[in-house]
């Protein structure tokens, strides 16, 4: 299919490219064998990302997907119970590696605290349910922060530490999956860490709306993140000169607070799609979800407008991003108008 | 804690022990060694069940979570989705089996096709709810009949027959639950064998309301009974004078149509609560489930009067089973009502 | 194929069959359901089994190689190497399940220290081989005594020591395989206690030479059979009224020292094989070990004298057990003789 | 510790780094988000690789550790027994992931057919020998070429036609872990594809010697890369905008030929350490192994010299590539001899 207009994707933010910044910085970038000993841009990019997160140590991965496996396969021992928000991105995006690689028992718990998150209450009972006699020992909650399938909602601090509150009397280990920390920080105007308060390890990702080709860091207490760094070897996630995409993740780091941006034009987009009909959620960071009568129908038709989005569960999901900039919503949302 | 009535035990129909005729059988039983070649008691009672489950071959396991176990590891590639009624056993009741041992990724599906069953239009939505670009494979349904968790509710054939070609057409395979496949037939006064029309596996127990002390069966086709051994054995079910066992369950064979009586006591008992002023479902088979104000306090408080019945998720459980008569119905009635 | 002559059947002491003594006490064991809360019987092996062995506390299981599963499961965490001693049960025999199921990496380890052992300067060595930047984590020792293949060795309590100071020494913990921990006693004339010296679990079989249908233990501290509680559940092996079978154990356990005439067999077979120009092993035990020019052929012409024997790697193995009478012994030896 | 003298580092090939020219391929490659559609770069190289591979597909990888585990994960069911030369990478070098991750039971085969191979007859009977009654299904060879723990020994096409067809005969499949083929191919002066007839799967690594960063791939049919790709997934090594990395394996590929020159300084310096007194291989490709009488005494000595060697099994390997040159090797030399 081709367009005459330019095509404007909204599918993800995962699909931003590194600019002329970021490739010098790839290109210029001082590299070691990260396996053998030590790559120091990496290392530079690990020691920025545990402190930035609040956490004491960081380890550098290839993807979130392993960011969250190799939390969850430290933290989980074989058929433990593990809690996560429905939809999140262990249940529903990682092809089961949580319950295969993990050995963890998954339970979804319902978002009855907000948009993402479940109340302190829902979340008591979601622990307090064991099956008789052979308990299901349930070990390990996973927090989503901001939630994607929620439409990039926010969990606040003061909610957060109720949660954790609850987790930790009942004993439980807390992971959160930070893919989008950077947009909560943001769209809360708090520092990341203040996001990680009482959590044993947090996931982080740079190649979300941010710019970098590849790379996430898992990070956590010291000796997590040396068991961390073996499970990263046994998944095949050990790279050699890694300083070079590490390189980007730091450009990335630093452009955190342009993720503002994003979070203004998904709210333009989404008042943009209510003016056309199509109901969407007031955007707490940069994904809108807007309700349509056929998803799929939509989808196709927005294909043929040079716009791409996704058909998520009888909506279709917007992402910003910075490859998008507020013209470019402008133009999405004339091209809905006109339909041309 | 002493009583100086006898103690009635509603817990599960699991305590069932045998009688005498049955440790008969078991004293006199002609056995070889099962794991080397062959057991003649073992082969009779397989071939006996897989003929009576209308299946091609039968394989005796220790228990039904080692054959349910079985099954799904069979069925399921690493990382596969598999669905399976909310509650059931799989889920709920084998410590994450499924996910650490099979590798498969559990969905819970809704009952919203009565008690222990989901519509063919749930079904059929359940399935087709795949995450995009990496949608995670589902592959397997699991159903259980009766169900356990739904108060021992039967699915009848027509109903079963509606899921079944919902799930065939998706492409699934299935395995039923058929732990308590015997009380389902009894009550819908159908051979097993129509309960297990069109899928791949069943599991069938021998020691739930029939007696037998140890065992089980899990059948399919033939090859997938060869595999199944060799599973069996891998996870130490393999053993040697099996015929012991296989003889007491050869006896529970031949009572099956006696938990006709088992459901009558479950029905007098269902009526008698309700007389008492707790709710409870009108069973179709040996499972009584009781709504009461505090199910703790309840289970408790039976306790106290000499009634053994378990707390699950707010609801009192009774299942009645051969060990308790009519009789020991009334009494325990009696005892409600006299708070002695 | 039929024999006019009644076969005697040498190829393992699993094939001892249940004689009326123990039929007798199984037909009359107090059970419970084991699962549910307790069964006596079960629990009286259990504490007798323990206390045999020198350990805290003891778990039944339906076989051998669940014993072993569940100990290697608890003991290893995903990834680590373990080591055996070359051609141990664990290895050969239970098809892999130590590394798919307790994610263990099998390290085989010469028996340099005498049949079935190694010496401490070869286990030493290695320990001490790992892997340069990422090593493989080497965190168990698997002994086997006596050791099946090495013909029914022995290890005596002194190696014994020696051994469990290296491992120790490296900070490895010891799960000994005492499939046939009795037998070692027996030829050695010390407590089975005294065999488990500084281990950390030792699992133990009823069904190898003693007659018991069904039936081993894992023995370790309470918090170790805490733990293999729980996994025993999972791999679907607890069962319900097993007192059935600990009745039958409990007998065996009775019966130890009966092992004696096995080992007193065993010798005048071996003793008998030389005379007849196959040089066999002088046994510890009850396991004969012949050289013979062509294994496959000697184990067909054996079975049309219908003398039941296994060819393993280029030998017959003949094993003795109580089924098997000093006559029996002497008529196998005639029939070699005479070809008849 | 610091060094007057510039370090010369052979402790492996894969610590050399992108030279400008790649680093220029990296800044300008074209890119896309590879795990939502499409990165053209990535494209190119999985065309490109799977062409000169001979094979119908490739996918590329993070990692050869991933390459292999992805194959080993396709190729083996639970609990298959797998054969690999002793001392391969996938048995000392991956910490156990082909047993926790693929489920397989390793079992070294020797090198009784050459450096780096077994024979033909050493092959086939390790094939043939399962233990009776339940016999551990072999199903899967893993060859080496170049063979890494054996000084980078070559298997020629002639011998590698000769294990294939051993092992296809016994059913097995085979995967080639190709890590440097590229070091075989230019060694033998055949294409790769040559090395590579009858296999069902090859990895092969780009930053191994060619001076690429990050990257390899796994290569095989069709079918195959379809499941890879879900598998390369699942382990978290799918990333965005590859073609970053993809960028530097193409300029990697088309330096293959250059490794002549490695080779060619790897025949040099084992010429020089035995001139020095230290006996050493006659390299077929990169890899020279000294033998020393105290190796960890000799890594420390060559430290002092600013020479990096790495202690293998009491020998010591060095590894030459792009960035060591021929004058490098002369240096090296110089100060084994004078000691400064």
């Amino acid at each position: 299919m081709t367009f005459s207009l330019p095509v404007l994707d909204f599918r993800s933010d995962t699909v931003t490219r590194p600019d002329d910044v970021m490739r010098a910085a790839m290109a210029s970038a001082e590299v070691g064998d990260n396996v053998l000993d030590h790559d120091p841009t990496v290392a530079e990019l690990e020691e920025r990302a545990a402190h930035v997160l609040g956490m004491a140590a960081a380890l550098w991965v290839p993807s979130g997907t392993m960011a969250n496996l190799v939390a969850l396969s430290i933290h989980l021992r074989r058929g433990e119970r593990f809690l996560a928000t429905r939809g999140a991105h262990v249940l529903a995006n990682e092809l089961g590696s949580a319950a295969w690689l993990a050995g963890g028992m998954p339970e979804p718990v319902e978002h009855d605290g907000g948009p993402g998150r479940p109340s302190p209450d829902g979340l008591a009972a979601a622990i307090g349910r064991p099956a008789p006699y052979f308990p299901l020992r349930t070990s390990l909650l996973c927090l989503e922060n901001t939630h994607n399938a929620a439409g990039g909602a926010v969990t606040p601090p003061d909610e957060h530490a109720q949660l954790l509150s609850v987790a930790k009397e009942a004993g439980l280990t807390v992971h959160l999956d930070g893919a989008r920390i950077w947009h909560a920080a943001v769209a809360l105007e708090v520092p990341p860490a203040a996001l990680t308060v009482g959590v044993d390890s947090v996931s982080a990702c740079f190649s979300k709306g941010l710019g970098a080709p590849v790379g996430s860091v898992v990070a956590g207490s010291a000796e997590f993140v040396r068991e961390a760094r073996r499970m990263r070897q046994m998944l095949g996630g050990g790279v050699r000169q890694g300083g070079i995409l590490a390189a980007a993740c730091l450009v990335a780091l630093d452009r955190v607070p342009e993720l503002a941006e994003s979070h203004e034009n998904a709210r333009r987009l989404a008042e943009g799609l209510r003016e056309h009909g199509w109901p969407a959620n007031e955007p707490d960071t940069n994904i809108v979800l807007a309700e349509v009568p056929d998803s799929l129908a939509a989808q196709t038709w927005l294909d043929s407008l040079g716009i791409r989005a996704i058909a998520v569960s009888g909506r279709v999901r917007f992402v910003t991003h910075r490859d998008l900039s507020a013209a470019d919503v402008e133009e999405t949302l004339r091209r809905l108008k006109t339909g041309a």
